[in-house]
């Protein structure tokens, strides 16, 4: 068993009791390793778990969460601890279940456009092993994080637009109950009518519901023809205009993010390029060349309608990653051009017609509180973040990025938005689960109690009891 | 009050609670209207109501269900009564709730491509509506159900293989719950990490968990080109690996249907056409003219590498419903071909890589079991019926029509498929939800028992409890 000497012993019974069946490779009360999963990468302050395991199977992980349950201690997953809004954070303590030893890929189901694989695959991996296929998985957050990870916070991203969110991925998981009990949630069928929609229930659940030991996903066909496109604008509005028209006109965006003044200001600054600083457009199209090209003099038109002041495409794959580079480089110009700060991001999601809106709502407020940051968006999708740059040690800047988020999230409320497009609820976003869902936040709970009646799972995340809320 | 002499008067207390808060207009007792609403389109038996309503409102709805629970009597949901499986059957009596009269289109959100309506909104008036911003809604079962019935049952159809199933249009809806409070399931964001999913779970649940007073969905921009195909195959066998073909390469396809010889002949024979008698595939694209002519050439060589024998296209409105025109007879040629039959239809899913064998299983059963019948398919879902022509009084063809169905549901179940692609559980697959969801039916029975304690709402139907199952 991984330890160090001064490590707490309190636990030593339950310790004891993991060993009955894990090998001491397997849990861990090792101060640095505890340390590493006291966090994930949002600027929720941290907590360490008493006893990190690390599950080979689910018969593993089903034995584990009894335990939890004989101990009445909680249980929280954990993948590469990439999530944004402290969902991996053991505020109650208890033990992580760390997937990293069930990583393996286990089937690609070429002909039916499948795959299965374990919760620790990262996104990653798994794209690299497609590849050999010909197929590849959409679901881009960003981050290498793992699949298990994204099914659990119904990660998205990108290129949502087109392929959709992670929910719209899963076929089927394996998963363990808070009584142990594994079960699945779907089938191999690619649509079903069949019993209540599971899959839907427990993607996006947060590890509240039970642990995922295995997910059947689908994939896709690489497109035979990319393009990608960097489009210029006077304004916001105008930016955001010109993807409703296209939208409108059903040319197959793959991808399509706005990139505000601000941020492009940062990247010229970070990577001592030119880029003009305008509201900028970052479009992807994936299909056949013909009728790509065929869009591209459509687009021309539309976007002109809506002052686009320069469009640019490009089909080689260098020249579509030079074309997209200021996007790609956003979040490093942020990151790594202020050491020491840390990176606070918004995930607000509005009705389309309201984005414009709230992206300049966004800006203006962003200006007041006078905090370095940048917005960007997954325009297709009316989803966008803004990346705000605070010190944790400074409370006051902590509180200025705090307001500036509840201020973000209470106007896409009140347009009929959500809290979050894709980042997941967390502890971060657990205040305002009550005004966004009203009297379903009590069918929630009733869910939540009759399948996790002792509340072991991943605790105090998602659906708030009493006052719970952000730490 | 409607009624009629002779009527049950059994019923008379709640009745008059019912006016204490409908008009005479909302009730009805009368005979004729409890024989329309005792059955659906399906070859189960039926059963009288002993009332029905006709609700105009969220708070009507709320009131006839808290009158309900009072009087623990059930309340079964209804829209033009064309499900499959039972569903609106009152095998347990108790009030049918008619949405005849919730049947508006309350908005059409044309920047967001959402459109809100009312539950008794047909398939049909939508379409008509949103044609007028150039937009339509692509679920399309057949039958011209109702929005509320079609996401009661995750109704889908031909064009899900491109735009995606009912429960992938559903943005939010707003229900009533068996303690007559109102909830919202969604927002109008096109995406979420917010709560549990309870679109995804009231999607589907067949008014068992509460019943829907307004749905937001997504709609879509009328294709700028459509082109239809026909191409005949030597084997099934063929035909479907000609569609896996298609989609490895990636080409849009809007729908592609699979229809046997049998049909083929039963078309020819009743509206004097001459088509071949081969496995024929009916296809649909969706796109811009120069991408879709790129698409075509690919296409005939993909289809040369699996026997085709024959592949016309065609783009003009006129010339593409003469293309489809034996697909779109198919149901036609047999209901009036066989006067007196009633038609049973089996929908099982497979994953793709089954399905050719799953098809050729089925009418090598159906031949065995000399009823008349065919076989058509969804074939880029891996869904296919078999359209079974039986006599309800004559008890050997339901019998060996219901040993068939069975049949069919056991081969997809042990190729991990699911017993209802589209059609629903209602009370014919009820009996099969235990082999198909294993341990999970607990959660789904969890779920049930504590958002309808008293089992008001459409009771016996999707989830069995104790030994329940088909009537």
């Amino acid at each position: 068993m991984k330890t160090t000497e001064g490590s707490q012993t309190n636990n030593q019974e339950l310790v004891s009791a993991l060993l009955s069946f894990l090998t001491d490779e397997q849990v861990s009360i090792n101060e640095t390793i505890l340390d590493l999963h006291s966090k994930d990468e949002s600027y929720h302050k941290g907590s360490h778990p008493d006893i990190v395991v690390y599950p080979k199977n689910a018969s593993e992980v089903s034995q584990i969460i009894q335990k939890a349950g004989e101990f009445q201690t909680p249980i929280i997953p954990f993948g590469v601890g990439s999530s944004l809004e402290g969902h991996v954070i053991p505020y109650k303590k208890g033990i992580t279940m760390n997937f990293t030893e069930m990583n393996r890929i286990l089937e690609v189901k070429e002909e039916d456009f499948l795959v299965k694989v374990q919760p620790g695959v990262t996104r990653s991996q798994l794209n690299k092993e497609l590849k050999k296929y010909g197929l590849f998985f959409p679901v881009d957050p960003g981050a290498d994080a793992t699949l298990g990870g994204m099914a659990a916070t119904n990660a998205s991203g990108t290129t949502s637009v087109k392929y959709g969110v992670m929910r719209d991925q899963v076929l089927d998981l394996e998963v363990v109950l808070a009584n142990g009990e594994i079960i699945h949630t779907g089938s191999l069928a690619a649509k079903s009518s069949s019993g209540y929609h599971l899959n839907g229930l427990f993607v996006g659940s947060e590890g509240t519901l039970g642990c995922f030991t295995e997910l059947t996903l689908k994939v896709y066909g690489i497109p035979e023809f990319q393009m990608a496109g960097r489009a210029t604008f006077p304004t916001i509005d105008d930016a955001v205009g010109a993807v409703v028209g296209i939208l409108q006109a059903g040319i197959p965006i793959g991808r399509v993010e706005l990139v505000d003044e601000a941020s492009i200001n940062q990247v010229n600054l970070f990577s001592e390029t030119n880029y003009e600083i305008k509201p900028t457009l970052f479009l992807e199209f994936h299909g056949n060349e013909a009728g790509l090209q065929q869009d591209v003099e459509f687009m021309r038109e539309i976007v002109a309608d809506f002052h686009c002041q320069d469009i640019t495409f490009e089909t080689d794959t260098a020249a579509r990653n030079l074309l997209w580079d200021a996007r790609h480089n956003l979040a490093y110009a942020y990151v790594h051009g202020y050491p020491g700060k840390k990176m606070m991001v918004t995930d607000v999601c509005v009705p389309i017609s309201e984005l414009a809106g709230a992206v300049t709502y966004a800006r203006k407020c962003l200006d007041e509180i006078n905090l370095i940051g940048g917005l960007t968006g997954h325009v297709g999708d009316g989803n966008f973040h803004s990346l705000v740059m605070i010190d944790l040690n400074n409370e006051e800047e902590v509180n200025k990025a705090k307001h500036f988020n509840e201020q973000l999230v209470l106007y896409a409320l009140e347009k009929g938005g959500t809290c979050t497009g894709e980042h997941g609820v967390g502890v971060g976003k657990m205040k305002y689960q009550e005004q966004e869902h009203g009297k379903a936040l009590e069918v929630m709970r009733n869910i939540k109690n009759v399948l996790d009646p002792n509340h072991i799972l991943n605790p105090n995340k998602v659906i708030p009891f009493n006052s719970e809320g952000e730490s």
